[in-house]
């Protein structure tokens, strides 16, 4: 009989929604020795695997699993993770900080604090270009929403190329290409080896000295030193960092400072126990019947 | 043959573009006295009301034609105003603000000026209830950008029923309890005697406390005090006011300084005359088939 361990700061309300979706035949269990099936957070679950002596499946809650994709931890287990829950969460942000900047929303704080009439003109989405460093289910949910307010979507990526709203796709030699055409670039990568360092100072220089900076993927992508130089310098309007390497961000890191960057630590999209148990009970169904679970992660590949 | 007077701060613009479409048999010319047909501003244009000797028809290049439509001016034309063209314009600035809000853009900022790694859940729209005080062109649009967002949309109004986005409506008797229902107002009404101060203490009160107020139609809509009162007692969590009476805001008053309450002077939808043009050209050639022409404005009813 399949048991489950739950390893959550949401633990209360996973078990209270799976005990309500009555999944045949399955227990939920506290001795990690006891059960095949992990449900939470990939830290957490990371530092109980040498005890999880049955572990057959793990179930992220995030859609970020570095912490057990790491080398050297063990891979004997099929790995899921939480995909297509997030691309409205995250769309939700990345236009919340689009349309700060085009209607200059700060600027006219700043003006009504002054009690300056300021009738300078805002800017607009429709007609811009929009950037998606990988296209994702995240990333396709951004394009639609950018096709929603009449924007141009491009899409860097290496290998998917499923989304509708993409206009133009680009591949791996084609990066400076690509950056230097785009109004906003949303960086929406895992952290994987190959994302290492990717927003970097060539990329930066790459890019219209207008154009804004949106990091919503993993911190590793940016070359932190390049992004300061380039908004000291006004090589770029705006940053906006959702994730940075470390979190949280030392008191020390010229992040907290730099003009025209923007933190957000790590708030843009909240797992909700509501989605991610709807993707653990279908998942559960699978599994029971023996047959390939969605959303397997690649160790290798890291996503 | 027709003549065209053109009366507008963009007056450069319109020329070129009118004059680049090759209307057939259309003169634009400068003397107010030789012109059937009028383009431009509605306050610029009332000034020149007693000179325009031989006026025909009047296309405003505003939605808001208040200054056209007052007990006095003459009504002897047919007064047409920009429809259509400002929905994706003003749905750029009210989904800004109220993802603003939802992401506590303004917090974060705070948060990091403070060096504060601050892990305060943001909201969402998803599932909040966006409530439209006036469905025209303008809020239909709202409607289907609320909908892209998966928000629930109210709408109050006089009429008309015509969009599909939006999920019940509610009539003049049932303001209030309209009202208590929303998480989001947005204001777009025209200026007219039936709006004056529609937005009083009373829908202020059956506003949740955690509702945000946009005003994006005319400042009469709004009771000044009232409001003030409101946010300054937290009865009200926050208002967004593109629109005020009078315009500018003389220095002394109260909304300058009035707690999370946000000015943006006016600046939400500007005529675009690529947008105008397009609807002058098609009206055009409906005035010279003698046949109805589009977005005629009724003196009676003021918009």
């Amino acid at each position: 009989m399949p048991k489950l361990l739950i390893v959550s700061r949401d633990a209360k309300a996973y078990r209270q929604l799976i005990e309500q979706a009555n999944l045949p035949g399955l227990e939920i269990a506290t001795d990690p020795t006891e059960c095949d099936i992990v449900l939470g957070e990939p830290r957490g679950i990371r530092d109980l695997l040498p005890r999880l002596t049955r572990l057959k499946w793990i179930q992220s809650v995030y859609a970020g699993v570095e912490y057990l994709v790491k080398p050297g931890h063990r891979r004997d287990y099929i790995l899921t993770n939480a995909r297509g829950v997030f691309g409205d969460l995250m769309s939700e942000y990345v236009f919340g900080y689009l349309l700060t900047h085009e209607k200059k929303i700060f600027e006219r704080f700043r003006s009504q604090q002054a009690r300056h009439w300021d009738r300078t003109e805002s800017g607009l989405l429709r007609g811009k270009t929009l950037g998606l460093l990988g296209v994702g289910s995240i990333g396709s949910h951004m394009a639609r929403t950018a096709k929603h307010f009449n924007m141009k979507v491009w899409g860097f990526t290496r290998a998917s190329e499923d989304s509708q709203d993409v206009d133009v796709y680009f591949h791996p030699p084609e990066l400076l290409k690509f950056a230097s055409g785009l109004d906003y670039l949303v960086c929406v990568l895992p952290r994987t080896e190959g994302t290492n360092r990717i927003v970097n100072a060539d990329l930066l220089d790459a890019l219209p000295p207008h154009a804004v900076l949106i990091n919503v993927g993993r911190g590793n992508a940016v070359d932190d030193s390049a992004l300061v130089e380039a908004l000291t310098q006004g090589k770029l309007a705006a940053a906006v960092l959702d994730v940075t390497d470390p979190e949280p961000l030392p008191a020390e890191h010229p992040f907290w400072t730099t003009p025209n960057l923007f933190l957000t630590f790590h708030t843009s999209a909240k797992s909700y126990a509501e989605d991610i148990t709807k993707i653990f009970i279908e998942n559960y169904y699978l599994y029971l019947a023996g047959k390939p679970l969605k959303h397997q992660v690649d160790f290798e590949r890291g996503y």
